[in-house]
């Protein structure tokens, strides 16, 4: 197995945190294009330099370590968000860079490091990633803002003199990227690692019903129109009827709601609100969203509501490479026997973007609570070194 | 009975409309210490000096037209809601007028007039006919800014040297409002006139349902402490609950829900949100009430929700006076026979404060479409004139 240094990459671990770093426990502040994500990615061609690898800054702002020829690519991504945490994304750029590193010291196999940029979506989602893939194109992101106005044409050109070419994916044999799971399976379990079958799929859908604002004092029940009703009513009929459909790993949320006029005294006429849904399985996804349109059709019938749609966001899920896959799993069961699970991931990541170019897979590791997106996300420090170990074996039984 | 004149009467209810007339309609935007509403009210005190009576403005704004020695009082507001109706309050305060001048005329009996100023709660609810009957001090009321920042006291001191001391109650032998309904029931049924019962007391409570915020792709659904479900869970059963405790009467509303942090990707971590109910018995009220915090007690511990309370709100039923009741119910007979109704009033008036002054009672006539507080509101010219024929036949029946 290639000879990982878990203390060299815990210190550089430490050392990345330091950039926008949010003086509340282990959070950072480094939102891509910040001064601090900046910084941190000088810091980080620096040391890819010092591994040996050499620094690439793509037109967007995402930092390669290359080997030279063909190798396999590792990485993630180290903006993060603007209330985050020390280990989102930069845990499995840190662990690519110790894992290429080591790889290079021990003379092969050839390992590169990517960090995108803006993985977080300042500008939209996953967006360095997804303009690499060729998801979106360069001239269509540099029209995307973010909330305060600024362009993502503008914002990366702050990387300036950096930027070189696009990479050329065809000189990657895969994918492999190491991440926190962001969720609560392997904290409640108490397993050490998680081997991702497939990201899941999202379907993300704004509907409005519209009734009849009223006097809330005046306006007798059976005579009212009232849109949080039917949302209500909406909301538990569908959960009665996804109950034959969905899997345990399936998920839906109503997360976004807003009722008009939105007062105590009035009688809400309108109600727009977000139905998201994820799940692994295309075609269950597509079932979902015909129970809802059918149980939204019906609740607005028998309301007395007119139904209106937004735009509709659908990813269809990424199912992870079989052979980078069953690398993992040997390698997990080597480093925690016992003590890792196959498991889908519910959120996205650049490798769902990656999947477009080159074989993919990914590796979770326990997030304490489950939490992120959080300046209190953190991981065991043994629990990241087990993660890196796998990646060690895994790279070294691949070849 | 009283000679009134119907023809005199509209022009004197649309000569008021033309002050904040808003060119959409016949809306008006006149709110209380707008430059409109004290040009309207000069207005006013000059037809109220005109039919003979004294015109007298209190310190708040509240304009009356003072009869002689002892009187009956009639009338209601003459400010609007920022897009309001031309009826809403407009229409009680130029039948009075109508009905003092006539009397006036006809050598007795003695009819005074008031139009109370900020009944549509610029300042707070019904506060010039509050401040009159005792309901808050006037310093108190001093105090109360408008959502632009302008106080109370600098609102009422646009009334310069016009204003005088309050007025007397005892001089008032009781009050008669007229209003349009501000509901439905009367324009469903084709009834033409409504006769108050009491005007139904209101609780409304603020209530805050804490989950915990997760991430909306990698939360399980069994692990999720989603405070809209919380909400939806709670409003199915507390319309469950309340079907034996309501009459046909009661109302009940959730018109303002504020879910944090309100993103379709996140699980909602909390939900506030209002509970009103209203009611023309006050037990009924207390029993609702309780119903309303043993579900929401129940919910919280099934959905693993902290539940809080913010300041509660609640006005007891005002019931009316049964002599001026029969008085009114004897007239709308005679003027729309088997065409009126008892009927609770849902809304607030100013009637609901003079209550504690002296014996009042209320008359409805129809609204449009239920439609009020909208530039839409309307009311058909004959019904208007119905309302206008049986108040001054209960002036008449009453002496």
């Amino acid at each position: 197995m290639l000879p990982v240094d878990p203390a060299r990459f815990l210190e550089d671990l430490h050392a990345l945190r330091r950039f926008g770093a949010a003086g509340v426990g282990k959070g950072v502040s480094r939102p891509g294009f910040s001064e601090a994500d900046i910084a941190a990615r000088d810091w980080l061609a620096t040391r890819i330099s010092e591994a040996g690898l050499r620094p690439h800054f793509d037109p967007v702002g995402s930092l390669f370590g290359l080997a030279e020829g063909r190798s396999l690519l590792m990485g993630s991504h180290s903006d993060s968000q603007p209330e985050g945490g020390w280990l989102d994304g930069a845990l499995g750029v840190i662990a690519a860079l110790e894992v290429a590193r080591a790889a290079q010291e021990a003379g092969g196999p050839p390992v590169s490091v990517v960090s995108f940029e803006d993985e977080e979506g300042r500008f939209g989602v996953t967006t360095g990633s997804s303009v690499w893939a060729g998801n979106q194109t360069l001239e269509g992101a540099d029209a995307l803002h973010d909330p305060q106005g600024l362009s993502f044409a503008e914002a990366r050109a702050r990387f300036g003199a950096r930027r070189q070419g696009f990479v050329d994916p065809t000189r990657f044999s895969g994918y492999v990227e190491m991440h926190i799971e962001q969720g609560p399976v392997l904290d409640t379990t108490g397993e050490k690692l998680g081997v991702v079958e497939a990201i899941v799929g999202i379907r993300d859908m704004h509907v409005t019903l519209t009734g009849q604002q009223n006097h809330a004092g005046t306006t007798p029940m059976h005579l009212r129109r009232d849109a949080f009703q039917a949302l209500s009513a909406f909301n538990t009929a569908l959960a009665e009827r996804f109950a034959n459909v969905v899997t345990p790993q399936t998920v839906w949320t109503i997360g976004h709601v807003a009722l008009h006029p939105n007062a105590p005294s009035i009688v809400p006429g309108r109600a727009r609100f977000s139905v998201q849904w994820r799940d692994g399985d295309a075609e269950r996804l597509d079932r979902m969203e015909t129970i809802i349109r059918d149980t939204l059709a019906e609740i607005a019938t028998a309301h007395c509501m007119e139904l209106g749609f937004g735009p509709m966001l659908g990813l269809d899920p990424v199912a992870m490479d079989a052979g980078l896959r069953s690398a993992l799993e040997a390698a997990a069961e080597a480093e925690a026997p016992g003590r890792w699970r196959v498991m889908p991931s519910g959120a996205l990541h650049d490798a769902t973007n990656v999947a477009r170019l080159m074989p993919v897979s990914m590796l979770f590791v326990p997030s304490i609570g489950g939490i992120s997106h959080d300046f209190a996300e953190d991981t065991d420090e043994a629990d990241l070194v087990t993660g890196l170990n796998t990646l060690a074996r895994t790279v070294t039984a691949l070849g």
